[in-house]
């Protein structure tokens, strides 16, 4: 009985955290299968400490993650072809683990969508704002949408949203002071003199080869290991 | 100069031995572009001792492997939609790593193109014979297909396969001892009373819910971690 009140506590406390930050549930059907497939995976691992969850669409999907920074913390949680309202539906999953850091990566699939740039930044700082009210010490990084090129002849309706992910980007840089984030700008990196996707970095203009994932690792590896790690390489004082 | 030499030796070599168990090349062009992105990404990682890798198409892809055995030595080598003969193609990867246990569970998308159930039988039994020949310390375990639901009305092609994947599983259990491989059933276990994939586990009538992972997670265990690691579990003798 006591067990059956502490669950309606939690739920009901829920609610009330999803409706502060102006979240709100959506219906199952509005998700692909696989969607929630994922979902109800994640939900089966266990709560652990100092987690670093990466979460967002195929492109955080198709990383391991784990196996790139060599770390059994890292978590990833994207999943192909979600959206901001994806990850708004989900995120309890994540601010429930109370992880260490969170690495957002999402929007182009909404854009894809012809959901405006304005609308996809409001996600993302509805997200942020969640995880800040629920799991205050998660540190958040919110990464720049990638960039994109059309020369591959596929993914048109990704490809040819260029102009509108860089609105995304500039507003969620100016945001990040506001809302608590470190806000990465992945953008400049992956792009080639005319702002486009490194044709070396993929082979559809939207999703990334190894090389791509090579720079990614090169670019976040001060923000997952941090300070703390790159002290704890230095030679410690010996005994006496 | 010795560095090429010795490069283009090793190229020889791989393929003399790819002509020995009879694996061909296959031209890019009959593969995904994620399925080039997912190779590319794979082979940009170091070689680590004690790999134990899970090979597959979309099911072994969507786990969360070193997650839910909270082993980092585990290495997710799924590629969404692959078939038997992308694994052919690929297997020079894993057999290079030299991995301590190898766990394949491929075949359900050949079916689903209408290849034959001794076509897909034919193209595991000479992944076996290659990891042999390449990497005999390498433990091999080839999973059956799990069984498939067509009640979701989702995946027809798949679906429709229940006869085939048994035909499949049944020479393959038979050929395990001919060809030093251990066979595990986990047909039996996932399916209902009617042979088809239980209705709990899925949400497509293919793929996995989290639930399923669960379950497959509990079966191959024992097959994981093996013998060394139960007795490591034992009560270790006291110091004198």
């Amino acid at each position: 009985m006591k067990r059956i009140i502490c669950l309606l506590v939690l739920i009901v406390n829920a609610s009330i955290s999803r409706a502060q930050v102006g979240l709100r549930h959506y219906p199952d059907s509005l998700f692909s299968t696989y969607y929630h497939q994922r979902v109800s995976h994640f939900k089966t691992f266990p709560q652990t400490k100092g987690d670093i969850v990466f979460i967002g669409n195929s492109i955080t999907d198709g990383g391991e993650w784990s196996e790139l920074f060599n770390d059994l913390k890292i978590k990833n949680r994207g999943i192909s072809g979600d959206v901001s309202a994806g990850v708004l539906n989900r995120i309890d999953e994540v601010a429930q683990r109370k992880p260490a850091k969170v690495f957002l990566l999402i929007g182009v699939n909404d854009l894809a969508r012809n959901i405006t740039a304005d609308s996809v930044v409001k996600n993302i700082l509805l997200i942020a704002s969640y995880l800040k009210q629920q799991t205050p010490s998660t540190q958040l990084f919110v990464q720049s949408i990638l960039p994109v090129n059309d020369a591959f002849g596929k993914f048109s309706g990704h490809t040819n949203k260029g102009q509108q992910i860089k609105q995304v980007n500039e507003k969620l840089r100016q945001q990040a002071n506001n809302y608590s984030y470190t806000f990465i700008d992945l953008h400049t990196s992956f792009s080639d003199e005319n702002g486009k996707l490194q044709k070396d970095l993929t082979d559809d203009g939207l999703h990334m080869l190894g090389k791509g994932y090579l720079l990614w690792k090169h670019l976040l590896y001060p923000h997952v290991f941090g300070l703390q790690q790159q002290t704890s390489l230095l030679p410690q004082p010996q005994k006496l």
